[in-house]
């Protein structure tokens, strides 16, 4: 939900923290707000590795409670160019959904953070989807991020016994690329730290043509903030 | 949902297969009804690992397509007797949520086998959970396997695409652990494959007082099949 964020004043929360943009502008959002973080990155063999070491600057450029880095090897299962070898498409954004997209990957992040959340007695879970300028992927919509929820409270202990609902709050919702810059400029984030691209070069470097290049480059451009990225092309 | 297994003929469909009596029996009605299985087990670092060895040997026992034993360390979060440090319960079943929950499990195990069946083009989970001789969890609930079930279609293509709807397939959710030991029965299963137990002996004996033992017991019992399990107490 797009509720802002103001509310986690105070709170612990789980953050999901991929190590880019968008989980990394929700990072710096929670923070700013006063929240308590504790930041969740899962490892599950994607092909882009170099946003795990993203995560970890970002979680300490941000002074969070606590890192978990969790490993869940959802290459085992393929089915997506993440994960299996299948190549990233370099031509541009085409309607529909792209072969990028990891099955149910948003619906088993958020359980994971469902989980420590629960562990921890925290109620709030934050998660950087975007639902404008996104890469078409069915779990990054209003309706998903409400159908979890809805299992969230029935899923738990707050389900049975009455006690705080768990809230998932989605800030970045109905943001375009440029306003998700512009709110990290806002919340103090270095962006030169997160890592966007899903195929980097062999020398480190964002490749400057996958969907996910593409969408942060006309994120910077059409906010008119300063790109700090290295890109190849 | 409640559906009978029988729709599962020649449909390829992911298992939930934890290596205890309720996934075992899962596993073979699935195969007696002619399902092609992908086994599913996560090792999520539980206290008695004793049951992934079942897991393996119920799944070579019954012909699945595939096994996979993919790792999720929960240990992580903690919050429960059977990830962290904590005794696990032997006075006997008392009411209310015990401290044998572990935070959100069937959510994530729930949605890793929507991962797998997403990639394999399959549209049938399996789920072996109970809502009468159970242990007072909230995710084993009718409404909680609604509510996956809804979240699974639309976090997925299928919500976007049209294409087949998920099916979550729970066939032990009204049976008392009586009607699930007499359906194993009838499935073909060798229930002595299974292992129940939260908290093994040192000599890999289940202890025969842990709610999961007690449980059991009573299914056999009230069966009146003979039980094959070695129990210390």
């Amino acid at each position: 939900m797009t509720r802002p964020l103001g509310a986690l004043a105070g709170r612990t929360a789980v953050v999901l923290l991929s190590g880019g943009l968008d989980s990394g502008t929700c990072l710096a959002m929670a923070r700013r707000a006063g929240a308590r973080v504790l930041a969740l990155t899962i490892d599950y063999n994607q092909r882009h590795r170099r946003e795990l070491d993203a995560a970890v600057t970002l979680a300490k450029a941000h002074g969070v409670l606590r890192h978990v880095i969790i490993g869940l090897d959802l290459a085992a299962f393929g089915g997506s160019a993440l994960t299996a070898d299948l190549p990233v498409p370099k031509r541009g954004i085409k309607s529909g959904i792209p072969v990028t997209y990891v099955p149910a990957r948003n619906s088993i992040f958020l359980s994971v953070a469902l989980g420590w959340a629960e562990a921890a007695g925290a109620s709030d879970i934050v998660i950087g989807v975007n639902a404008l300028d996104y890469s078409g992927y069915p779990d990054c919509r209003p309706e998903f991020v409400e159908a979890f929820e809805h299992l969230a409270n029935i899923a738990t202990r707050a389900g049975i016994e009455g006690t705080a609902r768990f809230r998932v709050h989605s800030p970045l919702l109905r943001l375009t690329k440029a306003g998700i810059v512009r709110a990290a400029v806002e919340a103090g984030l270095d962006m030169g730290q997160t890592w966007s691209c899903y195929d980097p070069t062999p020398d480190g470097r964002h490749c400057g043509l996958c969907d996910s290049c593409r969408l942060r480059k006309k994120g910077f451009a059409e906010a008119g903030v300063p790109d700090p990225t290295d890109y190849a092309r």
